[in-house]
């Protein structure tokens, strides 16, 4: 069976944490798969730091999903009660509800990590405490709690998204993908001084 | 003095080749540095996986620029003259003059590299020695020689673009922007089995 991978878009998402599972799931795909981006309306979105993203499709043309991708950003702390609305539907026949970054606050706003182990970027870990009903972990990439899988800030996208690749394909299909886009990161200035 | 980051865009340019620098560089502007997007018309690019984005600036009305990113991808294998003289006249005056995967095969066609020691992304090495007049290096993140850098494979860019940034602002700074995109990588299913 072919996999519906969407990647929810909206004014100030941050770049990153969209286009790192859109590389991910895109170089994963095989015969059939698709990954669409989907937004409100039919126009670009700006994101946080100013690129301009055409949507694949809206709210209300987008395919059911297989995965669902929330990204986070500044965008995320706008109140949003269509976005929420999307979220629930869409999540709701997903085989894996994922977010980035502060893309799970979304996923809390819309009910869908009640009483479950969550993380989100370092920054913004306390003030997702205080949202209540929730257990946020720190210092971890990615959680998975059932089948919601959250990753840590921006980066930690790519790394969540490999995880799901390898649990929808296999995870030496997770590995070549991982081949492909050379990421074997070695992050420069890391030593400590 | 403020800085000038231009990130190429054209048809079929591999999308996290592209939004890796577009994070990195956008996550380290100070007060008065911009990050644009530049391609050669003032129309949706349709990146190799799909992904539609708006550039702010055409070649024809592009601002002078510090450092040019020029990322890689299907889109890199067209011939095309204009993309090759805007290059050229773009990297004259640039600090940093530095590509992503085949972004390389643009510099050496610009003849940017000649005689200079660059790396590509691992399926294109011999390819890119064949050109000849470049010494490629291979199993490496990024490569730089004078003011030329040029990175391995897709994700590789986000490294590069880390080490510019600590040129440019310093190391402690480029340490922040790795802090804030919360870039302490850990690819799963890394073991060897």
């Amino acid at each position: 069976m072919p996999f519906t991978t969407g990647v929810l878009l909206f004014d100030d998402a941050e770049e990153l944490d969209f286009a790192g599972p859109w590389e991910v799931f895109t170089m994963a795909r095989m015969e059939g798969d698709r990954v669409v981006s989907i937004a409100e309306r039919d126009e670009p979105i700006r994101a946080a730091k100013g690129m301009r993203v055409l949507p694949d499709h809206t709210y209300a043309d987008a395919p059911p999903l297989d995965v669902l991708v929330v990204p986070g950003g500044e965008g995320t702390r706008r109140d949003d009660p269509a976005r929420l609305d999307w979220i629930k539907s869409a999540a709701a026949d997903c085989t894996w509800v994922t977010s980035v970054c502060t893309g799970s606050y979304l996923l809390h706003a819309a009910g869908l990590v009640a009483n479950r182990r969550v993380t989100t970027h370092w920054g913004y870990v306390d003030k997702l405490r205080e949202q209540g009903n929730v257990t946020v972990l720190e210092d971890i990439r990615y959680v998975r709690d059932g089948n919601v899988v959250t990753a840590a800030g921006v980066s930690a996208g790519i790394d969540m998204s490999l995880w799901v690749v390898g649990q929808l394909y296999g995870i030496p299909h997770a590995r070549v993908v991982q081949r492909l886009m050379e990421y074997d990161p070695a992050p420069p200035y890391a030593a400590e001084v």
